[in-house]
């Protein structure tokens, strides 16, 4: 195979893996630089594929974009349960529930934005949402539930890809990115990998790696907890539950083994993943009014992750230079846009039109390019 | 050298390799049967050497047991320091602090109960605690100073003693112990380790070794978390502090190195090594009445381990059977009680007398034997 198919991704996290699997099937030769796939920001993610209760106002780009992903999921999974494995796609739906006047609010501006676009979202009254998932506590006093919000369960799904990766011929370069440059990617050890396209797609340290990204790609901390049910306790929900208290965002996220996936701060603290008691306090303080049945479940892991954020939460799709691909700035919707982001960057390969809600995410909406 | 010099220490924790160290220097041929040698409830311990802070009227065996192996900590730490490594003994001593005023009347019996035995506690103003440690929050209301109450870095001491231990030649045979017979112990894989004297020292699993620890011995698990300081936080204490949250007891032990260990439940639920959600919300929020400043620590880990209760707090130290010697039913207080409970245990083996103090402890108090 020639050069001039030869493509290295940096980063293998969900978007590098997806990337990598997407243009190996596409017939081409790729490398994945990473000193440890699979454990980037995703391997702490809740696993939530849901546009609809994560869309608000003024953002319908992110929506109109997530949603395209979404509809992609279920074919995405399919293809991956036979490439590489389940990725535990749930279709159980998601509720958004409120605990004070402001929360019912707040869930009124959503679910009239969601109708104005014809999106599925439905009002629950407290008996209703307790009839659905009877572990909601006393203080929910009434929710929407949103059938069409999903979830994944991030490990499964990072291990299938990483999986897929390999039998499609996929190779894993174990190395840290110190500099990219078009069509060559230099490693910590000085040492270069050369290539005829580079996809950047680093996360939050794709900011790092290029100068065109520094001013758009920004680490956004979250910590998330994992909990377990256990023996006596109440059975975890059996949909993903969202909630705001005291303005603070959680979610539970379950799996199918009994896990329960609470997260997570949001906080724009630089590179620190250090995970803070107060935080670890805020998550379990703020779940415990959602589901007061966790207070009994195990907690089986606290972690911090970086999500890259970028400056108007649209991904950053398209290319920066020739044979400098990114995909990266996904924020907190990494493992939603994976179908959608792998899909574009076989086509920007291929020299193809993208879809328009995609051509949204091009990083060169930011330097006044015409695209 | 002969059979009859042929000592088993079941259990590689606190007692069982301080009992192997101090056994081998005193000319016995030693073997320590543990599948995880210094993992047991002692790697998660505070590391509290407190018998004053932790006494009670009615528990006045336990206070001068306790004092009695303080009194020895100096020494064996010092020596241990030239065996092994250093444990890491700090002598900034204890701060008992109240934040109600049932927590204050708790305090005033405590002292009054001290002042009868002669011990040293000095009342101090909430002002004053603020003098002391900068840290203590707005909640604190008055305290008890205890300046000889110490703490000791378990880790550091457990590791200092493994390698005490291998220096003066005992032997680790890493397997799980599945019965005690006197003179033999029977492995998990049924091979058996003979020997002139067993000594049972598995703490909570000592219950389930030899039938008559069986009735005496169970586990009270502890959760317990570690903290560390961070750039921007207020700095950890110099002492060790302690409280009752809404009757909790919770505990704050600094180490050199920035870390703070925060302790810890007390649950009789068998043997249940989770750490719940509920447990970790309690001990972060009662320890933030305390030093509200730990909110910005980083919260490193999170465990569970199992302390080795006794019927009456004193352990159980002593022969229960011509060649098999009980060490274990150390509840709270093995880091403390490691010193004398080793000497004793000589002792035993030699056929001298034991102290007043260690006598107190001798398992046959719950058979109605003569002792």
């Amino acid at each position: 195979m020639g050069h001039e198919r030869a493509v290295v991704v940096v980063g293998g996290g969900v978007i590098g893996l997806s990337v990598a699997w997407a243009v190996a099937d596409a017939g081409y030769s790729v490398r994945v630089v990473d000193p440890t796939p699979t454990r980037g920001a995703s391997w702490l993610a809740g696993g939530m594929l849901a546009p609809v209760t994560e869309s608000w106002p003024g953002e319908e780009h992110v929506l109109e974009l997530g949603s395209s992903s979404l509809a992609a999921w279920p074919d995405f999974a399919s293809r991956l349960t036979a490439a590489g494995g389940d990725p535990g796609l749930r279709l159980e739906g998601t509720l958004a529930v409120a605990l004070d006047s402001a929360d019912v609010g707040t869930l009124d501006v959503l679910a009239e934005f969601l109708r104005g676009l014809g999106r599925e979202a439905q009002h629950r009254t407290a008996r209703e949402l307790r009839a659905m998932e009877p572990g909601i506590g006393p203080g929910v006093r009434s929710g929407l539930h949103v059938p069409g919000d999903l979830a994944v369960d991030n490990r499964a799904l990072l291990t299938a890809l990483h999986t897929a990766c390999r039998r499609s011929g996929v190779e894993f370069v174990t190395a840290s990115a110190r500099e990219i440059h078009p069509g060559a990617v230099v490693l910590a050890d000085e040492s270069t990998v050369e290539c005829a396209v580079v996809v950047l797609a680093a996360g939050a340290w794709s900011g790092r790696l290029h100068p065109a990204l520094e001013p758009l790609v920004r680490p956004v901390k979250g910590e998330i907890l994992r909990l377990h049910g256990r023996r006596g306790a109440l059975p975890v929900p059996t949909r993903t539950i969202r909630a705001h208290v005291e303005s603070r965002p959680v979610y539970l996220v379950p799996r199918a083994d009994g896990e329960l996936i609470l997260g997570a701060t949001q906080l724009e603290v630089g590179f620190d993943e250090s995970v803070t008691a107060g935080a670890v306090r805020d998550l379990l303080r703020d779940a415990e009014q959602v589901l007061p049945g966790i207070a009994e479940y195990a907690l089986t892991e606290t972690a911090a992750g970086l999500r890259s954020g970028s400056p108007d939460n649209l991904p950053l799709i398209g290319e920066v230079a020739p044979g400098l691909l990114v995909a990266t700035g996904h924020h907190r919707n990494g493992l939603l846009l994976a179908p959608v982001t792998a899909d574009a960057v076989v086509a920007l390969l291929r020299g193809e039109d993208l879809p328009d809600a995609v051509r949204a995410a091009d990083p060169a909406r930011f330097s006044g390019r015409d695209t």
